[in-house]
């Protein structure tokens, strides 16, 4: 039987093989490895996108006949149980003979979750946790629609060492270096929709676009996104943005998120100002958070963010740290909820 | 000539020869290396402590008389220009034929800086600007000591990642895990005294001992210090320190800090609370901030730090970020004044 080593080591592949499908299509990317019951590769595939073979049948459809009885396929996602456009993976799976699957990330589809149980009732052996944070994070916007029905979350805000996000007479100019803005820009573009709410847009009359170090508009953009009641002035720059802006009254984030999931929206990127952060992280609505840290201290009352719903240690909301970056004298901070703890 | 390279190898051994000295004497820790013209070394010296040779005489006096002559003496603190127990080593270096000397930082001393000039007057060359950063840093607490008349400054926090203290309810036990927890107590058993508020010993009736993992004392103890106006009960766990507390009023940090100094306390540790922080940081006091990061997000109005006399963003206190540090799932963060930029 193939070694961990070698099971690993073919996820990896995997991995690398799902990244070569569409990342933004409403399929997942999904890469799989076929080896031999000695552990060497026996055919690769991934997931091109809708209406095309899913990784198994791509990897299966490889090899002759016969070729995979005995093998194990190694998958970065749960084979399907689903017929859609292609039949469920699991069935190919044990038509080819497959006597073992290792996979990443459980398949939490409501449709085509349960492959792993068909796999075991065919009396194929069914193993996972293997470079789980790894897959996860690779169709992670997938994920969170398909358990949640909702684009992934980002937050982002940028703050003093000591939790600030301006000085108490609300300047904030250039907390943050021009590496950390670069980076925000960057990640604009690769966002579908920025929210912001009236509060920051009357304030700070941001553009909301995605733009490069010279002021050039990145070539996509996100759409702008305006909560609250407030009405933004005629000459507001976001209503030069080169889309136009959604106003949403704000009292109803989930049915904020499932109206910019219908418009086909699979990130959404959080920007503030703290009224609005703080609604999003009291409702549980934040799978990701951005804090940029400007090694400065400012004091006084303007928080990056406000109440959240805590009110003593033990609702505190954990996060777990992703990563931790440089960018020029800032840091970047990425987090994510921390696992449930169960008791 | 000595290139650069030898120049930088050199100072990197005179400042592990310094780490042999005393580092809680009155003196700094020095080290010092002399370098043939094209080189070579050719001796090293250290100081072993108030009343002994300083490092450049020290290793000076390892050569045959005359072998130092065109030679090229590397040493981490400027030359000092003093006659105290011992004569200036200005003088020494010029005496043996040193033709160039190369320093890493600057004598602020009252009595013992000049070095530098008496050598440029004698026709020595004179070079600094090598390591000045990792020297300053060996020796920063004798540094200000000579600058300032006072002890070197540690301020320490623990917050949330939005910057709060403890929740709306003031509770906050277990903000951040063990590994920052040993690390906190591992520097107040390296501090001479930890100082903190009236408002944080009464309410969370701290012990301010340095202790072990297991609960036990470490060998050496800070002096507590509780500054303002409010009386401790009798029971409280400060009582019981080691060390019988000191008690100040408050309003004269400067005064508190030379009353240390003539303590012969080196190293002040700032353990808390907000009030107390911000005092120090407004009244410029900090040399180096240690800030616990815990991964939780908490809300609410129970910040590390409050009203630090900054109203707009052209006052901010910036820092320098020195180091970043993962400590369990905490991270530490480093940082110091940044210099101010000349206009």
């Amino acid at each position: 039987m193939a070694e961990a080593a070698s099971i690993e080591n073919a996820m990896h592949r995997a991995l690398d093989l799902a990244t070569r499908g569409p990342a933004t299509g409403v399929n997942p990317q999904v890469g799989c490895v076929i080896l031999s019951p000695d552990g060497t590769p026996l055919a690769e595939g991934w997931h091109r996108g809708a209406g095309t073979p899913h990784a198994e049948v791509d990897a299966l459809a490889k090899l002759p006949a016969g070729a995979a009885r005995g093998a194990t396929a190694v998958v970065t996602l749960e084979p399907c149980n689903h017929t859609g456009r292609t039949g469920p993976c699991a069935v190919a799976l044990i038509d080819a003979g497959i006597a073992r699957v290792v996979y990443a990330v459980a398949d939490p589809g409501e449709h085509s979750a349960g492959g792993a149980d068909r796999l075991r009732a065919a009396g194929v052996a069914v193993e996972t946790g293997v470079l789980t944070d790894a897959a996860t994070h690779l169709i992670e916007d997938w994920l969170v629609a398909a358990r949640l029905g909702r684009p992934f979350v980002t937050l982002k805000w940028a703050s003093s060492l000591d939790g600030r996000a301006a000085a108490a007479d609300g300047s904030s100019q250039w907390i943050t270096g021009p590496a950390a803005r670069a980076d925000v820009h960057r990640r604009r573009a690769a966002a579908g929709a920025i929210v912001v709410g009236t509060g920051t847009a009357l304030a700070d009359d941001p553009a909301l676009t995605a733009r490069d170090d010279t002021g050039g508009l990145l070539p996509t953009q996100p759409l702008p996104v305006v909560v609250g009641r407030r009405a933004l002035p005629a000459g507001a720059q976001l209503r030069r943005h080169p889309l136009a802006p959604l106003f949403h009254p704000g009292d109803d984030l989930p049915g904020l998120l499932r109206d910019l999931r219908e418009r086909g929206i699979r990130r959404v990127f959080i920007e503030g100002g703290p009224t609005l952060a703080s609604a999003f992280v009291a409702a549980g609505l934040v799978d990701e958070y951005l804090v940029y840290l400007a090694p400065t201290l400012l004091g006084g009352g303007r928080l990056a963010l406000g109440d959240i719903g805590v009110t003593t240690i033990g609702e505190q909301r954990r996060l777990q740290l992703a990563a931790v970056d440089r960018l020029g004298d800032d840091l970047l901070l990425t987090a994510r909820p921390a696992p449930k703890v169960e008791h």
